[in-house]
């Protein structure tokens, strides 16, 4: 058995790294961890779904309980503050009781097994779990999209194993939060495989789960890159496994009108949208369009003031930071530095806000302004006329966002808002597309790039279907 | 533009080709009607299900007006008895009603658009099409899962526009069925691209719209082979579409127990399943297991005798009776001449039936007998104790059947049933897998390789749900 050398984790507010290491689970100790998860599929096929809620629901409490603990590694391996993770962690545990009581509830009821009665037959179809499912860790939400994160819960809501690898930089915070997870298994008395944890300092673990026969579903959040990486893989195999990745989004706003009293709301909550916690939301906004009038130069104007006196901080980890700089230098070099704006930063390990303003023609000739830049960065887009032509040419997104004083049904005769429902998977009206909203109706996903299939949602209890598959069991009536 | 070929259909009763000659689409052409299809998505996504459902009733009535000349090519064409076609057809207008129902239905009115409140937002989920869908159409249902077969019409219902690539060896069945569909388009003035015709001799132009971006789903019905090509085409895209892939199953039937007076009836239906339109059905028992007790070795005696005396045909086209052939005698080769059986065949170009009587753990050694051989052939397996281990050994299967003189809540009970859903995509008790009816509870599918992605079915009013993708219109109240 090959020992993996050792890593630790990075703290960007210290710039430095943590003194704990961290030791890489070898292939051997992986392929136990797949054994016990494709043992506990069996188990857990069997349990109820209030078994399962109450498990997710003694998760809740664990991590209640072990909420210092997983703050004090949460705050030493992300460069997010004390309010970040008090949000995130109310939202994780939001989501434990949200699936909770979705699983225990009468729509479910009706969804999960129904019956039919055709031609003197019975026909019941039924929901089951798709198997061992493998979650990768997100980078941007180190509780929330990371180790009982929303992919983890629909898995185990679906009656599914899951098999968690940590995001190598928040090694830490998984494993804290995972001792939550342990003790519910033993005090539920499910099985071990229930949930498995997996470290690496790399992707040589994610890589080979992903090729293992016995994984029969993945979860993942994060770059296009990333993404595309893992669906590579997945297509190498010799099955279908189902893999949802939800990747990068420009996020596009248009504003399509705006009176003179709005300007100072928009410019605030926009600058916020783009600049809260640097900016490292799948939601971000990274394109705003504005027409190009007396009120909307007053908008950009103030707008790309709000960004640049925007507090600055670190991103998550050092090679997002890299990766922030040279995307940013690269539009630097490509549109030259009059059209740059960008604050100062607090510290020399920070990443500046920073902002384009640039007319509509000069944007639609600089592909990289179309893809997205993770972190605190937006263009602002001053158009002429009508701004659907620009939302003609990107690609598919999580999100459109339009803004107008009119009505909603007005809104809804707009030829712009046609196109963005072929575009996106969720149409923002009047609303940042930052803060998605963990309830039934949320669809977080949308066409590729935005995700890997459309048809599923990240967030909100539909996105237990991604982990489910129908069976019909075909009877004669008794 | 380059003419490419003519080709001819093959009459397999007569074992000659027909006489008309149909011409291959070039790119030019298809390319044309690929715009065609995205200029209809568009105007598609604005009609209402009632239109829509008064559409697919147009088919139908037109399909009925023009049953005449579709059933003379579909004999011409397909090797298939006149009682088939009278099968087929009524089960591909039945297709039409049942969709033109269910997208008028309050489960449905309930299910494509629903409105939650949430924390002051109003979140209107609704689903929307992926856009223009390319169908293959299959060789073993020239009708029902072919031109306007289930592929198409889940298709239509959900407001994709359809590219149908007719089967080469059916083309003039294809063409017939399209004409109906064409006037039908006029009738309710929809635009031309809602449906469009592609004809080839090979692979070419498949190929070609399956690489192509506007095309935005994929359904295809038939082979293992078949299936893995169009799914490694698609993986070869730049961006990820969805395909459905409905492909090979071996269908294991698993007697658990008998009377002796269940034989005559087991016997009776097994070989009938079997042997029907020589055994070209995706969901033909291709294992039957029965155990090895005295009772047991008289009804292998009389469904082996049975299936050889099942009336000889054949089969839709040469290159499947080729494929048959090379198959059936590569067992002979493995197992040897004395354990297989066959029938005589009324004429040199028929094929026989065929049936193999072998030990349990004989089966066990040759892999050839757990793949599925289209056609009329099956094998019987004696087994000692308990088929679980046989059952484990499969790979996803459309579906299993299980037979038993227990009543269904004892057979719910047994471990087989339980790792039969493991297994299947449908478990059928005390019937045979074949005759697939479409209701909203079936599922047609599996976990791979009976289908590409085990979550979606290719049967019934859940089929719509392939083509459908969700959006989120998020909205303050007014």
């Amino acid at each position: 058995m090959s020992v993996k050398n050792s890593f630790k984790t990075f703290n960007p507010f210290k710039n430095s790294y943590n003194e704990v290491k961290y030791i890489p689970d070898t292939i051997t100790e992986i392929e136990k961890k797949v054994i016990l998860a494709t043992e506990a599929a069996k188990i857990l096929s069997k349990k109820s779904y209030a078994d399962i809620s109450n498990f997710l629901l003694e998760i809740k409490s664990r991590m209640i309980s072990n909420k210092e603990q997983i703050k004090e590694v949460y705050l030493s391996e992300t460069g997010l503050e004390k309010s970040r993770f008090e949000v995130e962690f109310k939202r994780t545990i939001y989501q434990l009781s949200h699936f909770s009581d979705f699983i225990l509830s009468e729509n479910w009821e009706n969804k999960h097994e129904t019956v039919e009665h055709f031609n003197g037959k019975k026909l019941t179809k039924k929901k089951v779990g798709l198997g061992p499912i493998l979650v990768l860790g997100a980078s941007n939400f180190p509780l929330a999209y990371s180790t009982i994160g929303g992919d983890s819960v629909a898995a185990l809501s679906a009656k599914c194993p899951v098999i968690l690898k940590a995001h190598p930089y928040h090694t830490g915070t998984s494993l804290e939060v995972y001792k939550s997870i342990y003790t519910a298994i033993n005090n539920c008395g499910l099985p071990r495989g229930t949930f498995t944890h997996v470290i690496d300092s790399g992707h040589e673990n994610a890589t080979f789960l992903t090729q293992h026969e016995e994984i029969k579903g993945i979860g993942f959040t994060g770059s296009q890159t990333g993404g595309e990486a893992i669906i590579n893989l997945v297509k190498s195999r010799r099955d279908e496994v189902p893999v949802f990745a939800e990747m990068g989004s420009l996020n596009p706003v248009f504003i399509l009108d705006l009176k003179k009293t709005s300007i100072a709301y928009l410019a605030e909550s926009l600058a916020h949208s783009v600049c809260n916690d640097r900016g490292q939301f799948c939601t971000k906004p990274g394109a705003i369009f504005i027409p190009n009038n007396v009120i909307g130069n007053m908008l950009s104007i103030e707008l790309k003031n709000n960004i640049i006196q925007y507090k600055t901080g670190p991103m998550l980890h050092p090679s997002l930071r890299e990766n922030f700089e040279t995307k940013t230098s690269s539009i630097k070099n490509i549109i030259g530095d009059l059209l740059v704006f960008e604050s100062e930063k607090k510290a020399e390990f920070h990443v500046s806000n920073k902002v384009v303003i640039i007319a509509e023609n000069e944007f639609n000739k600089v592909e990289l302004l179309r893809k997205e830049i993770f972190g605190p960065y937006t263009t602002i887009v001053m158009y002429e006329n009508d701004p659907i032509n620009n939302l003609d040419l990107f690609d598919g997104q999580l999100t459109c966002s339009i803004f107008s004083e009119k009505i909603n049904e007005e809104i809804q005769k707009e030829p712009i808002y046609h196109l963005a429902i072929q575009k996106a998977g969720r149409i923002v009206v009047n609303d940042v597309p930052t803060g998605v909203s963990v309830s039934k109706n949320m669809h977080h996903g949308g066409p590729y790039p935005a995700s890997s299939d459309s048809r599923f949602t990240a967030v909100g209890s539909d996105s237990i279907y991604r982990f489910l598959r129908d069976v019909t069991i075909q009877q004669y009536l008794n």
